[in-house]
């Protein structure tokens, strides 16, 4: 990469366009818009104005909004309609939806009004909802035609684009009636009707279903392109899987984030400025501080059994962060089950019986590790060892059941799941865990 | 579904297989499957039997494993081999993976003994490794073909499978030469050369690439299937992106779960028994609470500042908890970029200087916002207050230190970097924590 950069930047400085165009047009689009990132703004320009006008337009869809905002601003009208007029209709609304309103007007002004309609059409879908990530450039047979018919009609009409890999068979209101890949027309003879071998168990999706959705359906059925109907059942667009990839890792992330307490970034860590940074991590730094003085009030509360054992304060680290780690478990397993469809709402019930049953079993091996551990090691008092492993027995338990129970309930709400993860989870059972452990203190040691 | 499965179970026990037959060709393969794995055994294996012979195969692919060896033990041979002789070579490899001695020598008995020979050469492939996952149903083209020719050859060889959306040419010591996706061959004239339409820039994989690479090359340049070379660049088979997108959801699921302190498992949470889930959980779990007992040690190293001042405890939970959750957020960050290839080891140095601005930064601002909570609401002394707000500045700034790069630390001695976080760097800065609230104490408080 780098010497493919210096090789460049060399090369733009001696006039050597020739010399470039050979070698960018044996690299794959994607290397090309990297190259075209790493560069200074005016060797940009020069570069992606070098490329073959074939490529240009895809190469623009992968490079870095702010190369794309810089490259609108600098290029011609007639430029811009080169490049709008070949981009994917899924492309030109994501770019569309991260320029500033002024290059947006620029870029609409080039294209048809029909197209332009359109494109408004698209960008009032809500954001990760099918509508604002289908495209539009898909082939429409008709269930009528022969196979050399239908391969006639995709020749003339299927510039480019991976999407004619499938073929979408509609009637004159176009209601979705089959579909058909591309493979199934080559391997049938030419006067086979497509009725006869077009499937008819589609698996659909609307146009509000939400991507985190659609990606589990994608999953699911192991597809490579969805339609997207209306209420009507008329196919308004495609999704594809290439797309699906990148929201399934973008929902991940934001679930990573969440979990650590984080507001989530679609950024890249290294590209992310520290201030950025900062204060995506500060807001639940704070909340959660302001939390923990709760727990710590419960030690304020019981300061009086503290100071006539001290010892007791030994055993603080080890129960909040057994409580936490154990909650923790718990909600990430039932925040991953959610993601996935794997665990729904509906399933709280066997959720609890559940936790119940683990909270129990780890409670007790935890409980007796710990109490014949402190017992004889730490040469406390049976009755301080007692105390400490009961009090570690219950917080267990709880925290199990608090952990597989918040997600499901968060998600009820209409909350993010992975909200209840980790630090939140933490911070509850914490508090839970010293109020059993000082009650329990006062009880059995009588303090 | 629920109604599909009791109609299915009437029409089995009043013998209406023709109207079950009817009813099934209307499903998709992957609903019919989980229609099995619904069913008592013994429908289980009438349904079966009841599938179209096109379908059956790829319907066996997508059901569970227990219902797999259920169906292999119970039906005869011959209908063993129409199976295996319809499984496309992956899904092969992964059942036979997972079936007992037993049951693999019974089925590799049933085929031809080169296919034999082909299936352990693909078992002996390192799990994870592109060898493991690849396919071989592809299609192979030579350049000097022309369109016409190809297609006839396609029509010829091509049974079925979307791996035929892509073809390969190669030359005649099978070495690749070129990619051409099906669509461009129909979109060009019948006697166009395939030389002249072919793609020669390729991205390939070899034998031995770590599913993780894989995927994230899928991710980077879009890819519906990439072809997989040996050392000679001889084409040995083709990885589709159906596979990748299970293997980016398990990786997710193995990140999130080691992440949470527990053993990675592939199994559902619903299906997963009560004694596994409390295994999976229990190791980490005592490792970490043995852990916590040097924290505790801390505690009981300054017992006596402890004792001169209680009200010390107090904010004990607080600055756990702050350093843990800060440490975490950094220790999330970088094992994602680390996962999504966004953060290299290389990187070290950039990610410690930046962690250390964000610290800063992050705990400035935690420790103003505490000093004047405590000091104007708890009514703490200016000491005390200074005490826990330097100790908490200090102990965000190496938690994000330290949350930062242990994950890179980790991949350099090529432990999994998702180790690193959550509760094990917790159980670490807790310690750190703790050791410079006491020290701070004594020196500031003159205890």
């Amino acid at each position: 990469m780098h010497d493919k950069i210096s090789f460049i930047q060399t090369a733009i400085q001696q006039g050597e366009f020739a010399k470039i165009r050979e070698e960018i047009i044996q690299l794959n689009v994607v290397d090309i818009a990297q190259l075209l990132d790493e560069l200074e703004e005016e060797q940009t320009l020069i570069l992606f104005r070098l490329l073959p006008k074939e490529i240009s337009a895809e190469v623009f869809s992968y490079i870095s909004t702010e190369q794309q905002q810089f490259i609108i601003e600098s290029i011609t009208d007639k430029e811009i309609k080169n490049i709008i007029d070949n981009l994917f209709m899924d492309d030109t609304v994501d770019i569309l939806e991260e320029m500033p309103a002024n290059v947006v007007k620029r870029i609409l002004k080039q294209v048809s009004s029909e197209r332009r309609n359109l494109i408004n059409q698209f960008l009032r879908y809500p954001e990760n909802s099918a509508g604002s990530l289908m495209t539009i450039e898909y082939i429409d047979l008709k269930k009528e035609m022969t196979v050399d018919q239908a391969l006639k009609h995709i020749k003339k009409v299927g510039v480019d684009g991976e999407t004619i890999d499938i073929c979408y068979v509609m009637d004159q209101n176009r209601k979705l009636e089959g579909i058909i890949p591309l493979r199934k027309l080559i391997l049938n003879d030419g006067d086979t009707v497509i009725e006869e071998i077009m499937e008819t168990s589609i698996i659909s999706i609307n146009t509000h279903m939400d991507q985190e959705e659609i990606s589990n359906l994608f999953r699911k059925y192991d597809l490579l392109a969805m339609p997207v109907v209306d209420q009507e059942n008329r196919l308004v667009g495609i999704i594809t899987i290439d797309d699906i990839i990148d929201i399934i890792e973008l929902e991940n992330t934001e679930d990573f984030h969440v979990m650590a307490a984080m507001e989530p970034s679609e950024e890249e860590y290294l590209k992310t400025s520290v201030a950025r940074l900062a204060r995506n991590r500060i807001v639940w730094l704070l909340i959660l501080m302001v939390s923990a003085t709760f727990t710590g009030g419960i030690i304020r509360k019981y300061d009086d059994i503290l100071s006539s054992m001290v010892a007791l304060a030994v055993y603080i680290p080890m129960l909040m962060d057994s409580a936490g780690n154990s909650g923790s478990q718990s909600a990430t397993m039932i925040i991953r089950g959610l993601a996935l469809g794997e665990v729904s709402m509906k399933d709280m019930a066997k959720v609890a019986w559940k936790e119940l049953r683990v909270g129990l079993i780890v409670g007790l091996t935890l409980a007796s590790v710990n109490f014949t551990r402190i017992y004889f090691f730490d040469g406390v008092g049976v009755w301080v060892a007692a105390t400490v492993s009961i009090s570690l027995l219950f917080t267990i338990i709880l925290a199990k059941l608090v952990g597989g129970s918040l997600p499901i309930i968060a998600k009820k709400l209409r909350l993010d799941p992975a909200i209840m993860a980790g630090p939140l989870i933490t911070t509850l059972v914490d508090a839970v865990a010293l109020m059993i452990y000082f009650q329990l203190a006062s009880w059995l040691l009588n303090l």
